[in-house]
């Protein structure tokens, strides 16, 4: 049995929090690893922010749900799960990928959550688990299926890496130098090719 | 992050071999692991008859795809996604459940699978792995989920008795004897509620 591990942001919807920063003009929340290398650090920064604005969990739902996904991903999604099982595996916190998961048609996701107050004003975050992706991928590979794994940056390569093939999505060109080993692809309809090559090989 | 794992056939779709041998008017598709508790023997038997009538894939999938899945389960199915994650586990195989996932929404479905040879005609079957409903929910815990876990038949209590919950839907008497510690229910509401309470209580 194939299934599909598909990353979110950058693959299927847009990054969430650079895409929230511009809708709402909060240009701090554009801040990433890239500017704070300590993701707990980052992470409070940004609750912070979005306290001090009065931006509850509500409010930042209803700006996700305005973003949707990119052109064309649910056409994508709606194909492949047609002939493979999918799941996505993401980074990002499921109350705020909710409204994007309706919209791509509730496939089914892991990765972290947010702890709101009453109030709805989110006072903290949950990891998952450490290096929730590779993981996931070993699981389903003990399970007896056969993976195929695809996103689009450095936070994916360790579960491209362990899929039985590995796919990259809009890579940076640093990801693309230093893991030469993945097939590039630069829309849905070479991604879709490059899986069904992946899983024609293993097979 | 919690998420549910269901059985299939029972609890959203009827029995497929059951429902087929009315449908086809092939009273020896009827028998089952009661009449012969040689899986492999029932099994080879089964795909005997498909070849004798001359029963193909697609002829086999058309049968299915006018069975439809049981009534309100697309309605239980689609609430249950927006508030947790659902993966259907099922001793049904991929080809005969796909025209009833199309019918689903496509929830992720692991199963087994069936060897056509060219012209359609089942010339094998392969499990993908012994007791592979409870080695799922295993797996799923070991990521961190709180697993809780619905079916209808002795073949799922393995699986609702390693869920951090289980819940049994229209059981037969002798499952619910044998079984008393897990709740029964006799309709999506009282399952959907069995569901909610579950996962309160891990909480």
């Amino acid at each position: 049995m194939q299934i599909v591990c598909l990353d979110l942001e950058g693959v299927l919807v847009p990054e969430i929090w650079i895409e929230f920063a511009e809708r709402t003009g909060i240009p701090e929340l554009r801040r990433t690893t890239r500017d704070e290398p300590n993701y707990d650090t980052l992470m409070k920064y940004r609750l912070k922010i979005l306290a001090e604005r009065k931006l509850g969990l509500p409010d930042i739902q209803d700006v996700i749900t305005s973003m949707g996904p990119m052109a064309g991903a649910r056409d994508f999604l709606d194909d492949l799960r047609e002939s493979y099982q999918v799941v996505i595996l993401s980074d990002t916190f499921q109350e705020f990928a909710k409204p994007l998961m309706k919209q791509l048609g509730w496939p089914t996701l892991l990765c972290h959550r947010l702890e709101a107050d009453a109030n709805g004003v989110l006072v903290n975050y949950h990891l998952r688990m450490p290096d929730q992706k590779r993981e996931a991928v070993k699981r389903f590979k003990e399970l007896n299926l056969t993976v195929v794994a695809a996103g689009d940056s450095y936070n994916d390569t360790a579960m491209l890496g362990e899929a039985h093939g590995g796919i990259l999505f809009h890579p940076p060109e640093n990801v693309i130098r230093e893991f030469p080993q993945f097939p590039v692809t630069r829309s849905y309809a070479e991604l879709r090719r490059e899986i069904d090559k992946a899983f024609a090989r293993v097979a």
